[in-house]
């Protein structure tokens, strides 16, 4: 295992993790800076925080300071009611692998939807095996343009309590299956995005990870599961203060030969995005020494 | 399939649901009274309310209207962080046995336990790998008790999102392995009960289902997923009023042979428990007969 003790080289910071600072939006160029400032050599950044400040900007920005991508946030949302949904997840996915490439991402993370209409409180039916379909239909169809672009899909699976909402996708077994149903070969053009807050409770966990390899492994992303948890999306906890047994499943992900960067996601309305930003980052920088 | 839409011959309470009732608590007797009126045949408590109102009080009560137990609520908790929580667990856990038996009870539910304070707020460790290995001990010696009693032990799977706090056996086929291994002849010993509200998400529930066979199957629970979901444990829909496909699963469910009672068991701080009980059991035999 790498020793992350004494410096920073592999923490990555996913831009939602400072989207606001002190309770205010903080926009991405900000963000890109304040990274910079404190020697953080990667980031995975939102395409609303792209697009509000220009992908030209961005992409402009990230070349200039030498940051890398470790994700981009994200593609997915396949299923829909009817075709023209469909057709505009199609090409929405498209644009998404284009500024991906534009900012020569390690991959483009998908978060791959779960019953249409869920998300805004209205489901249009109660069929989780028909979005599975689709979610699949739909990664194959994109794998065919990310290959082109050279542009890495990296399946997250979500926690469980996302499946109607937001992912139908909830083991890590099952992104597997999708992967080596659509990509047997193992190219290195298909594979998943590990987050712990997402998997940490899978009792298969360790067998997966082993099963997914190097080849499958494209992004490993920290944060921590709160006792108690207040809110189903935005209460995550910084590393070290949850539950989850962090340098653990590091161990698990790097035994496979896993020799990306860590990143960290923390969606956390009453705590962390009310706080400077920079006290924020400092703080993932101690913990990623200390509890990843 | 048995055909619902004409009586509720097959419902059963779970009692929690109307635990309170317009936001007051309501005493089980005043439960079991109202279950009866409504024609309601079989409930399942849970062991605060029996413990409320004297076991010797409610065993008489469900006697002398001829109600049956689909299940007793609950036992488990197994993980503690010394050797004195675990023999403390023990001894409750028969318990819950005796008291199971002595209210005729169908099966004593098992809600496992996950971290060692982590309900509490204080987890003691992060291994969860350690809290399932009390959990399997718990249960292989709670089995031999509880054999005696001939009291049917049901393992219940409890959603990821319960992993740390409540209960480390969070899919199917991890229950399902816990009983081969400890019940590898299908004795009727140890089986699991299959809540639709912990395991609808699962990609591999009709397949694990079907594992479980019969024998296995010792209870089936109903309510709902609502999207959104506003907290983690007390915000569960009537049924037909979220995204879970109840027929489908209770078709999967009775396709095994299973042709005990299905349970409602709604915990529903804002809405439900809110309500007038009269209301809310009203509304359970109605949604018994359209939406399960």
């Amino acid at each position: 295992m790498r020793d992350y003790s004494r410096d920073h080289r592999w923490l990555s910071i996913n831009t939602a993790t400072v989207r606001k600072s002190g309770g205010v939006d903080l926009p991405l160029p900000d963000i890109i800076e304040a990274c910079v400032r404190k020697g953080i050599r990667a980031i995975s950044p939102w395409r609303d925080q792209v697009a509000a400040a220009g992908l030209a900007n961005v992409s402009k920005l990230v070349r200039t300071h030498g940051l890398e991508l470790s994700g981009y946030c994200r593609g997915g949302m396949f299923p829909a009611a009817d075709a023209a949904g469909l057709k505009a997840a199609r090409d929405d996915n498209r644009r998404a692998v284009d500024e991906a490439s534009e900012l020569n991402a390690a991959c483009l993370v998908l978060v791959v939807g779960g019953l249409p209409g869920a998300l805004q409180g209205r489901p249009a039916h109660k069929d989780i095996a028909l979005s599975r379909t689709q979610v699949r239909d739909g990664i194959a169809e994109l794998l065919d343009y990310a290959k082109q672009a050279r542009m890495p899909l990296a399946i997250e699976p979500l926690h469980p309590m996302y499946a109607a909402d937001r992912a139908c996708i909830n083991t890590l077994e099952q992104a597997l299956d999708v992967c080596d149903a659509l990509d047997p070969g193992k190219t290195g053009a298909l594979g998943v995005a590990v987050d712990a807050y997402h998997v940490w409770w899978d009792p298969k966990l360790q067998e997966q990870i082993a099963r997914a390899g190097k080849e499958r492994l494209l992004a490993f992303h920290v944060c921590d599961w709160l006792t108690p948890t207040t809110d189903l999306l935005n209460d995550r906890g910084m590393m070290g203060d949850g539950v989850i047994d962090l340098p653990q499943m590091r161990g698990w992900v790097e035994a496979q030969g896993f020799a990306g960067y860590s990143e960290v996601e923390i969606f956390s309305t009453g705590n962390w995005w009310q706080r400077p930003h920079e006290e924020v980052l400092d703080t993932c920088i101690a913990r990623h020494r200390t509890a990843v």
